[in-house]
């Protein structure tokens, strides 16, 4: 099991007496499970748009969250948060108006054929409902995921979850096909990855369920382009009997910049589609949204009630986040900060040979970090996300080998932000 | 597949045209997994303490709904969440204060040996890491439910929930027992089941990890009695190697009027302890709490990280419930109000032959409903439950064969609350 900079309790020497006892109250409380970040953990207070505080009212700038994605504690979302919560909050075995109207919203951002949603409070659980819909649509149970693929926290996403290592393991009907190469050919490159793993679930007998892929590769390592590669992996799935589940959990929600969902850059409509963490600015919201025919079986036969999904708070949340998206033009901000943020490492990956490839679309950035020889160097990785992080600025890193930096800031990420984080960047690199 | 008052978008013929057009909308929106109650839906706008209300003012007696356990839109509960998400709302893995503070108060409510916490955001979830931890713990994976369970949405859990039906099979290394027998040997009757679960998974080669139970049975039919019944049958999983799994999502949070929770009336400590649909009185959180040494193979082998699970704003509604109950005396009331209302009911049931058992514990109650020959009478139940509901009395109806009323109010009901659900259910059985 690796997390990419997670800290690790025994090395909380020297830190302050408070510090250090709220550490350890937190392991005796949460148990071992829990990983913190950072080899000096941070400790938060309060946030504010891209801002979070510590407790002496110490800023650091986030250039992490893609949950609080219109800014941390927008005002116009805990207004709706506040007055929906005061006036009515049940389940979805009532009527409601809210669920519809958001319901309605949400839908007209994406393909015209995927035309109905269902609600639930995780990414996870979104993950969870989409595979049994795929069963259920296809009577197949394989599912084609990337080698370093994380979907999710249930038992049945963690065997689809390489990322989690060896301790949880892949599950006998799901099979690991190459991340993305991040080259010109990777359109081909993946698809002939699809076509081997189709082949192999022959040879086992299994039938195809579902490729499901973040359409970002965010854990793989962030792998944006050339938009429209994914097309002919989709192909081969849909041609072998399976779904296409587009994972948006992490790339949704205006995020690259390109549109509201990673797929749309691809130039596909998916089958299913899952979103979460951004949804509700940190509510705990999340949905699946599909073709009506794929869920006419799942629908018929088996029930689904999600006692928290789809309530009215939630739905007034998720509407009220729409509008900041919309009212603040964050789309094109993702668009033209991310453009310009990239621009900018890029420059600097130029002349400074410690950054490799630069990767991304809009607000959603990964950068190598390599040795002398130019190959991945996670150990470097980590002292340059904790070099940051002593200079105030918080990102983390991610990829099969742990060493290419995660940059994925709230969604009203200024160009001043860029500048100041390019400046902590430079200053971290000089220092190591 | 079969959801007790369950509403047919079939027989919406007769309903006003408004009404009728927000049916269609919902199904054309939300897709045909999603079902409504009634076979009149109820449409709300507002709520507030026991009360719904309709468009047009029109107040619902609420005798169904645990989620808003401690009242609709509790003033106390609203000004926490909307304080604290303007606050702060991020992940664990940076250092925060609310967290702790909320895990050790929760863990003070249980049982010594039950120290360490993990934080979810549904009851599913919390189940389906429960299993995922028994499984680590124990190196088994058979598990032991009851014939009617419902333990959650995921796929792992729909494998674990035969109240589902056939579309949803039980898993192969899943076993199921029978419901409590309601009688005097319930502890015997109940603990020869598992036991002979626990022999035939040996057959199978199936080491046990867990019997999973919800300490007050509300989908088998509500079964609470005789206290300490489970105990017979959780000495014997535990010799054979398996957890004892609580789920007490539906009990928990002092709905049994006896302490905090169901297995306390077991005198039981269990092995892992699910929580989820009070806890927030409506914000999507839940959670497991454990013994350290069961969560020790978990937390050192796999990882496990819960996107909005255990967030500053859940923490404080949380914290903020836990104020309700103990200021307002909940538990006790649970307990008064809930002994009256049986007393209540069981009088109704000794003059009237339509009401056959009436059992449960606190503000958690189910009534069997009989033909003349004493048989279970699910048709009936239906009509009484829509009898109420035509008298604005929510309720809904459980068990195996639909024939239970399942009575499940918040916890702020009062003995007025009570005569007139008795009344309503007296004119309804007149009408019959």
């Amino acid at each position: 099991m690796t997390v990419a900079n997670a800290f690790d309790p025994a090395n909380a020497a020297g830190f302050a007496e408070d510090e250090a006892a709220l550490i350890a109250r937190r392991q005796r409380l949460l148990g071992p499970a829990y990983r913190l970040f950072y080899a000096h953990p941070v400790h938060v207070v309060r946030a504010e748009g891209v801002w979070l505080y510590g407790r002496d009212g110490e800023a650091y700038l986030d250039a992490y969250n893609n949950v609080a994605s219109v800014g941390h504690g927008h005002p116009h979302v805990v207004a709706a948060l506040a007055r929906q919560a005061a006036t009515l909050n049940t389940h979805t075995r009532y009527i409601t108006d809210g669920i519809l109207d958001y319901a309605e919203r949400l839908l007209a951002t994406m393909p015209a054929a995927i035309s109905n949603i269902m609600f639930t409070c995780t990414g996870s659980e979104a993950n969870d409902l989409a595979l049994r819909v795929a069963k259920a649509a296809t009577g197949g149970t394989g599912v084609i995921v990337t080698e370093n693929a994380y979907h999710g926290v249930t038992d049945l996403l963690a065997q689809m979850s390489p990322s989690l290592g060896p301790s949880a393991p892949v599950g006998p009907t799901v099979r690991v096909v190459a991340a993305p190469s991040g080259q010109a050919d990777a359109g081909a490159v993946f698809a002939r990855g699809v076509s081997e793993a189709i082949a192999n679930m022959a040879v086992h007998g299994i039938r195809p369920a579902a490729l499901l892929v973040d359409t970002i590769f965010s854990s793989d390592g962030v792998f944006a382009d050339p938009a429209g590669f994914l097309a002919p992996a989709v192909e081969l799935v849909r041609k072998a009997g399976g779904l296409f589940i587009a994972d948006e959990v992490q790339p949704g929600f205006g995020r690259t910049g390109a549109g509201m969902w990673g797929f749309a850059r691809h130039g596909l409509t998916p089958d299913l589609v899952t979103m979460g963490k951004p949804m509700g600015d940190g509510h705990p919201m999340a949905a699946m949204a599909g073709r009506p025919e794929h869920l006419e079986a799942f629908g018929r036969n088996v029930r689904y009630f999600n006692t928290f999904g789809g309530n009215p708070v939630s739905c007034a949340v998720g509407m009220a986040v729409l509008d900041v998206i919309e009212a603040e033009g964050l789309i094109a901000n993702a668009s033209e900060v991310g453009a310009a943020f990239k621009r900018e490492l890029e420059a600097l990956a130029a002349n400074d040979g410690r950054l490799g490839a630069v990767r991304g679309a809009g607000l959603f950035l990964g950068v190598d970090i390599v040795d002398a020889q130019g190959t991945p160097d996670a150990t470097r990785a980590a002292a340059i996300v904790n070099g940051l992080r002593e200079r105030r600025v918080l990102i983390s890193a991610t990829g099969r080998h742990g060493h290419s930096l995660k940059i994925r800031p709230p969604m009203v990420f200024s160009q001043e932000n860029v500048a100041l984080f390019m400046d902590r960047l430079k200053d971290t690199l000089a220092g190591l």
